[in-house]
């Protein structure tokens, strides 16, 4: 019978709490656990103290099946997590055969001689069973009490990783019987979380035990991942596909892709697919929709340039729009932002070419064009139209929204 | 009497324990509360369940003096922080007037309706002080119990962090009496963290207990961070000043600034302050350097405006670069990339034009000009001077470094 095992991550190091480092580790360790359906209960952050780490140990073995602990295994003084799981599984330190003979095989690989210091990382508490770490000289160590199960690896990420993938996974998989899990994404633009939870309530409140809907918001975009536990992949599948379709019913266009790719990745497939290319022509995102529409790779495939026209003068030296336009309508209007995307789709020799001019801010807002008032442009051989948005106060916010709204006007005109 | 303050940051959200996303937030929490002296001793990441969130705050408050709660406030299913607030405070939840009246303005000024979902963000614990949240519709909450402070904010980032500086960290500056405490900061670029750490080696060696050097690394920049703690903050000013000359001493013109502020920020007050306009003429930076020198509020008084040239049509129509010379030479070569920046410059009429050309990867590098491969170009009205700089194979950082290169390229080219 599957059951749900648990786990606990915990990161070992002052440098975590100090902030100078980001802990990718944990992240990258969740996510691997996610996939072969392990749920991740707690993720515990602490320094190199002996009372925090025996504490974050106990705590953890009551309260989940494996304890996944990184960092502190370094020769260093400070690193103090081999003595605290002596303690905890109350057995003594010294020196394990295997793990000598794999860290001088490391050292001899490398023509290294290895040093008293090196040697020590050879000596592991005797309840442990020794991990092989192929990329660094601390060996991983898995311990066993009462049916938890401890895995302790370096903190260094790639030592880490590759020890992760080829032994722990496997260690894991061979110690539990797993449910099979399943994920299907759902991709929104421009429709807020709270609306789209308004809209979807009775497909949530409706949802099996077995299937999990989570809303993974970030500027401008809702990410809603299904998630189903099932002894069975397929019917883990089936039930992720149909609750997919019923959400997706619900919500229609705001939703731009059932995959795991971002709204640049999507439009340029939409634009390779329909063998199109693309220019922008931007004043208040100052390049910025041009740098995400480069950041994908194979981007020469559809995106030609842009004319960042930050000054007024360059939308009438570059973009051609004349002076008397700017002067009756303002550079943050609807004639000049339809000049500027058809002009640079002209001037690039583009199928489309598209265009924004606004108020980033915090400061150039008036009581007529407040702070956040961009008009964004669309123009292809067909037809070009533009749409004015308001958005906040924030010009960092703003400049990215821009991009988000620009990015989904193509998005809805390519259709 | 000072004392030293402990805190814990617990990061409520299943998100980050399927390891979908980052957790940034607790990084930068961390790092803030560094900064004035109060000591990070754990962190903790939990699911929306009640049970682990109520264990969670209870083993907070056991072990630190502030506690930090972010995530869980948004208006979905859920979010069920609030109830877990009201649990473990044994009081009610019901509509506070102030965050209401925030909310309905919030709304107003956006010019959208407020939903009842909206309306439910102004349901508060009763035991609560509600915090203002500029930027969202969520408020922060404060609590105080027995002498333990819990601080709960939204876990959008932008919101979190204008919170947590605007009022957060003057709350906690009001609450306990903490340390004097002064950061003086040296800002380096081009110079790796291990060269920076072998040159100064001496002086670290000779820093007094009450001083610490923080090394902040980030793409293409290092910054070093040193911090006094004293009864007196005038004493710890001049300890500051003191370790921060004789380390300027010894890295000279690597260190472009003593105060907090970011290589473009240092471009532009440079730019603003000699009168001095800008332009850009971009390939494979797609634009990310004019995105740069705008993400800076009144980059208008330096910044005119950018030609990106991502495809070679664009280097010959719009910048003048003639098709025999990207021919005999290729688009990533010295002349190229020099006349793209002197052509810009004429272009858009301004007193500094600076380019860049490469093969930002992960395809398109050749023997002889592999992938990373770049030429950045500076022209003003006396001088036209380039640069050939070879990075690595990941196509996002070359895109960073490029820009990074040509920031410290203007840099050194302006004095």
């Amino acid at each position: 019978m599957e059951q749900l095992i648990t786990a606990e991550i915990i990161t070992i190091g002052d440098e975590i709490l100090y902030g100078q480092i980001t802990d990718t580790n944990s992240q990258w360790i969740s996510s691997q656990l996610d996939n072969i359906g392990v749920k991740v209960k707690r993720k515990t952050a602490i320094g190199d103290e002996r009372s925090e780490i025996l504490g974050a140990f106990k705590s953890a073995a009551s309260n989940v099946d494996i304890i996944i602990v990184t960092g502190g295994l370094g020769p260093t003084n400070d690193d103090i997590t081999k003595s605290c799981f002596c303690q905890f599984f109350d057995c003594e330190e010294e020196i394990n055969l295997k793990a000598l003979q794999d860290v001088q095989a490391f050292f001899e690989k490398r023509g290294r001689e290895l040093s008293p210091m090196n040697r020590l990382q050879a000596s592991l508490p005797t309840a442990c069973t020794p991990i092989y770490n192929q990329y660094g000289t601390a060996p991983g160590m898995w311990f066993e009490k009462e049916g938890k199960n401890f895995i302790s690896m370096p903190g260094v990420p790639f030592e880490m990783k590759a020890m992760f993938t080829n032994d722990v996974i496997p260690l894991i998989r061979d110690k539990y019987k797993l449910f099979s899990i399943y994920h299907q994404w759902i991709k929104t633009v421009g429709i807020g979380e709270s609306i789209i939870a308004e809209r979807i309530k009775p497909i949530e409140d409706a949802l099996p035990n077995q299937v999990r809907l989570a809303y993974l918001p970030s500027l401008g975009e809702v990410k809603l991942r299904l998630t189903c536990f099932e002894s069975d992949k397929s019917i883990a599948q089936k039930q992720c596909d149909y609750w997919a379709k019923k959400i997706l019913a619900e919500l229609k266009e705001e939703v731009y892709s059932l995959e795991d790719i971002n709204l640049v990745e999507y439009i340029a497939k939409q634009l390779i697919d329909k063998k199109m290319s693309l220019a922008t022509a931007e004043s208040c995102t100052g390049g910025y929709i041009a740098h995400q529409l480069t950041s994908v790779s194979g981007s020469s495939n559809y995106f030609k340039g842009s004319i960042v026209a930050y000054h007024n003068d360059v939308k009438q030296t570059q973009l051609k729009v004349s002076e008397s336009i700017l002067e009756e309508h303002g550079a943050v209007s609807e004639p000049v932002v339809k000049l500027m995307a058809e002009h640079v789709r002209k001037l690039l020799k583009t199928s489309i070419g598209v265009a924004c001019s606004g108020i980033a801010g915090p400061n150039g807002g008036t009581q007529e064009k407040p702070v956040g008032t961009v008009w964004i442009a669309y123009s292809d051989e067909y037809k070009t139209v533009a749409k004015k948005i308001n958005l906040g106060n924030l010009r960092e916010n703003n400049i990215k929204l821009t991009c988000i709204n620009v990015l989904n006007f193509i998005r809805k005109n390519l259709r």
